[in-house]
């Protein structure tokens, strides 16, 4: 296999990388904390190899075949989770290389898993430096799902290959697709920072969390993330900006072009919306119910964590672990959901649920009438013929890699809650889990190992899975 | 829909429950317990509506539509727990009609949760009557699995179609094939009994543990299940017949009539036993390395235990909850994987396991080589075209099912650990559970909204979910 243009384009990206390492560098000169240093020095580091990279495979033509799009992708993530650990790991914070690589990880898969305690007296630049994370994996994750992943036919993401796609046009289309897509990212951004500010955030912070509420990503500045303002409005704005991040951003695009029906009749606009509403009116009412909680207090609280969990932000705004053992069970489940494919958030998604669910509605059809012919819809179409065992390969793996992750953190230690929602929360891309590793605390206590199961569970629920599991199978390697 | 095929045959097997009645009632009579009276008006009560039931609907011919078939096997499956519950209800033991209801579910689905607590002072009538339950429930699945499953196409069941099943010879040739079976499940049930009363059992211990071990049920004449007599022989005795219970018993049928190949050779089988080995290995490396257990026990621990709870028969011999959180974790895993199609077990079964890993290999040459054509194979042939998608329907029903069951349990007030392990062991039908209704308690302190969840889903698995659902479709009840 050619490796060039797999290097080639992975030099690109640490070099943007490289590139994004400026801002938090400004804000600790601007701040006033000597962390700038640490910034500078990474910036030369990311940036030596990313030129290297470029320099030492440029000059071919751009002919990237499928079994180096599925290397690309894959060890893209990787080599830009470890040059985005180096800050952590030589800032003044004092974390190892673990922690720092966990760290990274968790940013640039917009999970929001953290390890550090202390962010309340952190400097600013690792603040805005784990936040930038979650931004470029927010916009990394929707333009390869827009551009690799159809491509690469991984878990029946072919079906939203467009007709353009296929074509000559495809890479200039895409490139273009992308730009404008960018551009609508940072609208989103940018609005989310005004709205915070508005309502009452400091400016960096405002910043800082625009940038993780809109790549559904999570980390907050302060320790006690939403829990620290305490307050509905900035709540709200979180809840909207959560929301517009899980839906699909090209439907956001025709959007801007003035044709708003494909974004307000898109089936899975709706099914999310409706299980969103569903699963905050069971909440409420068990919440008032059955823990005695106030209506308007059980509304936020349900409101802000069903969000936030079911989009796998992983804001907290209270610890749900109190509120018994329904809630529990029920924000574990949502865990896994996710939001709309083409959007910021990870999990299961739920195009995948609508398709299973046409297959299965077949399935009892058939069952009743053996020799009846039934097609399977979504979103109107029928499903083209390779999409629901890929559809449904992908459920079954999502299970099985869960399985096995929940497993191995129960080997090195993680009782059954910790290793069953640690293994939710990973693959899920979440961010907080439940019991000692839930939203009243952080991920720093566990053991190393724990660590890096969680690590590479993140990145195996980001990359949805196959692209990471197909590396595995020894037919990749061979000629 | 004509009503009366269904009845009569509901009759028939009212009638046959009726009958297997008078063994508890002698045994009451034998041993001296005054229950012998209540067996007597069960009998009466069972058998007046047994035979009412087939007189009102005979003299027709036998001509089952499939909606017939589908409504035939899940009422049936309902009226006998109805009427088995009344000798619970109706004794000395005071359980009210949830209890006995969810008891009875429990004992012809071959679960083997107890809510019954005093099982070592219980009448030996009721203790009989539980083992026949369980005894007739296992029977009854192998028969349902071989004639009614493949032709009603359920879960992938049509695997398993013999080629003689499709023409005109089929009823007779079933008919056959079911009494041969009956005739090798009661062959291997004696020899069970032979062995435990070679291992010391009382006879009367001997004939119930050997009814519930070869039906993979798992209730016991004792509280403490297997850990009363805490004797290694007699363990031993258990896990091979619980072992023999979870292989496909057409199997037997041709190594009885001299041709042992099939059953050597069936890729079911092997792959059953293979994980089975797996378990135990990693379990005892567990406990042996990170719980300081002494190699022999854990040997004998894990070897129990594993083959309990992964053939759902779910005999304990000690609390595996306080073998730390990766025994939890790796046991819990097990209750749904279950033994082989054609056996008393149930979850999801090896067969399904081995059709997905034939899929995702499947599909992971195809990412590589989109142009490809790969065939999915199972035991050396190829899947037919319509086993996958059902299959793979399966598995998603089964987490759906899972997860609602687990949300709804916890809604009534049971914890995480005991709502996740409770929806497993029903769905499953394991037996005991985690937690406050694991392998050392019983499950007589739930709530009874949480009885009645538990009993639906034991049924919902019993019957491979897709029996029952369809009649959840309104469709079904059409024109």
């Amino acid at each position: 296999m050619d490796l060039r243009p797999v290097f080639y384009v992975i030099g690109i990206l640490l070099s943007i990388l490289a590139a994004s390492m400026i801002l938090p560098m400004l804000a600790d000169l601007y701040f006033g904390y000597d962390d700038w240093k640490v910034f500078f020095v990474c910036i030369v580091i990311t940036g030596f190899f990313g030129g290297s990279m470029i320099l030492s495979n440029a000059g071919q033509a751009f002919n990237m075949k499928l079994r180096q799009a599925f290397l690309l992708t894959t060890l893209s993530w990787l080599f830009l989770a470890v040059f985005a650990a180096l800050p952590f790991t030589l800032s003044d914070m004092g974390m190892g290389f673990t922690d720092a690589f966990f760290e990274a990880m968790s940013g640039i898969t917009t999970t929001g898993s953290t390890v550090i305690i202390g962010l309340d007296d952190a400097p600013a630049g690792i603040l805005l430096w784990r936040a930038i994370l979650q931004w470029l994996g927010g916009i990394g994750i929707i333009v390869m799902a827009l551009s690799v992943l159809p491509f690469l036919k991984v878990g029946g993401m072919q079906l939203f290959r467009t007709e353009s796609s296929e074509n000559e046009k495809a890479v200039p289309r895409a490139a273009q697709m992308a730009s404008s897509i960018g551009l609508i990212y940072l609208g989103l951004t940018v609005s989310c920072a005004l709205c915070y500010i508005w309502a009452g955030l400091q400016p960096f912070d405002a910043i800082a969390h625009a940038m993780t509420t809109i790549a559904t990503g999570g980390f907050s500045t302060f320790d006690a993330s939403f829990a620290h303002y305490n307050a509905a409005w900035k709540e709200i704005v979180a809840i909207i900006f959560m929301l517009l991040g899980s839906l699909p951003f090209v439907l956001y695009l025709k959007a801007v072009r003035g044709n708003l029906k494909p974004l307000l009749a898109d089936s899975q606009v709706r099914w999310f919306l409706s299980i969103v509403v569903g699963a905050i009116v069971t909440l409420v009412s068990y919440l008032t119910l059955n823990q005695d909680m106030a209506f308007g207090e059980s509304l936020r609280r349900a409101s802000f964590n069903v969000v936030s969990l079911i989009t796998g932000t992983g804001y907290s705004n209270g610890d749900y672990n109190q509120w018994g053992g329904f809630a529990v069970s029920l924000l574990f489940f949502l865990m896994v959901v996710g939001g709309c494919a083409g959007s910021t958030t990870c999990g299961i998604k739920i195009f995948r649920f609508q398709v299973l669910y046409s297959i299965v509605s077949m399935q009892i059809k058939k069952l009743l009438h053996p020799h009846g012919v039934f097609i399977p819809h979504y979103n109107g179409k029928p499903i083209p013929q390779d999409v629901p065992v890929s559809v449904m390969s992908f459920f079954f793996m999502y299970a099985l890699c869960f399985s096995l992750l929940a497993v191995a953190l129960s080997y090195v230690g993680l009782d059954f809650l910790e290793a069953m929602s640690g293994a939710a929360t990973a693959i899920s891309n979440v961010g907080p889990a439940l019991g000692s590793i839930g939203p009243a605390s952080t991920f720093a206590h566990l053991p190393d190992s724990a660590k890096w199961i969680l690590s590479a569970g993140m990145m195996l629920g980001r990359l949805e899975l196959f692209t990471v599991l197909v590396l595995l199978y020894p037919g990749f390697w061979k000629r």
